[in-house]
């Protein structure tokens, strides 16, 4: 796919309960492509913020140019973001237009929910990715998942990974590479801690128990949504109440 | 060293030019230590921006509270943070009251400049690390070098897996296998090319000569921030030009 190198504009949607470095680390990495114009898009200008950071939009829903590139970033937000019409409507319209489309963590879960996903293999944050299939998707358990032009990855820190693969897709390996070494990316994680599968099981256990109540609020959006995108007869098969 | 649980106030130094990375990774991890009390701290409220992604201080150098924790994040503008004295004392006095200091990236060069790591071993980016030797600095090439208090990383995305080993000290290590996870943190680079060392020697030329002019700026201001550390007396044996 060819991109025209004097403009490639990218948009991080933001969002009220977003996880910062979802946007964050894409951004660090999409944003020293070549003559790349990042735009934060707000459903309207009002900052958000996470933990205290606050994030301000740049621009909101009455953006009317295409996107090449949209981010979707997760966060507990996505809970909300995935019931609210105007948000759903945005994402699905920018998605289709869009060259790339990325979801980084429970963003996957957006675009789920906005019906882009339906039948395609994509992937998302470990405590939540099993809830994809609700929106017809083929769930991975990969780190970077590719298909077609949507690109979803794992939890927060997979999305400086996809990323870097979405530079070597555009500009090719030696610009991956570049902005690879700039950030110098030869990450040390201090622990094999950073799945599930590797995690001792005490360390899995405590975070599946201290998140209980957010796994079933996000089950319940996730039904809502699900009704929603087949009010629209996008998806007649999907969210069937009765399938396994 | 043990800091009540209660509280740890986490401050990340914020200035124009900052790399967002620099900070925002280190943010995300130390943001979700029980009872962490992040601010981000600005000279003074006016928000700065890289590349177009605006933050916002929640303080500014007013703050008269001890920090637990000082972050001082990297950029490009870090030479002109070097050559502020405003900026330059708020660094020295906070880090000296800190139980934790981080120097992340470029970050590093401004605490040598306020003769903070003068005999000390530490890290920085890896195009502007042998700097830190003019500020007295026993200059490190390790992702993650930790002398005494002052915990310095490498190039930007260091800077999360120095956070990770902050929470490891102060929370202990299951404390910061649950971050690791939470945040998915099990990263897969696309290529081996985060380092000068292991990435192919024609992209390690490109970014030197890509940024040879910034080079050349950032040796001037370090020179100068030399001879205002020497003006101090704070380490008169240091930036002898006539030094090897």
């Amino acid at each position: 796919m060819s991109i025209p190198r004097s403009n490639i504009t990218v948009g991080f949607l933001i969002f009220p309960g977003i996880t910062q470095l979802d946007m964050t680390g894409p951004f660090e990495v999409l944003s020293r492509m070549q003559n790349a114009r990042p735009l934060l898009i707000g459903k309207d200008r009002s900052p958000v913020s996470d933990r205290g950071l606050i994030l301000t939009p740049t621009h909101d829903f009455l953006l009317t140019e295409s996107l090449d590139i949209l981010v979707v970033p997760g966060g507990p937000g996505v809970d909300e973001a995935m019931l609210d019409q105007a948000t759903v409507k945005f994402v699905r319209e920018k998605a289709e237009e869009a060259r790339y489309v990325l979801g980084i963590c429970t963003g996957s879960l957006l675009l789920a929910a906005a019906g882009l996903l339906i039948g395609r293999r994509a992937g998302g944050h470990w405590q939540a990715r099993d809830l994809l299939a609700r929106f017809g998707v083929d769930v991975s358990n990969e780190r970077t998942t590719i298909d077609g032009k949507y690109f979803t990855a794992g939890g927060v820190t997979a999305g400086i990974d996809m990323a870097l693969r979405v530079i070597a897709e555009i500009e090719g390996e030696d610009a991956a590479m570049r902005v690879q070494l700039q950030i110098e990316y030869a990450p040390e994680p201090l622990f094999a801690a950073g799945t599930p599968y590797e995690a001792p099981a005490h360390i899995v256990d405590s975070l599946l128990s201290m998140h209980r109540a957010r796994r079933q609020s996000r089950e319940t959006a996730v039904e809502k949504a699900c009704e929603s995108l087949l009010d629209g007869k996008t998806a007649p098969s999907l969210c069937d109440k009765h399938a396994t």
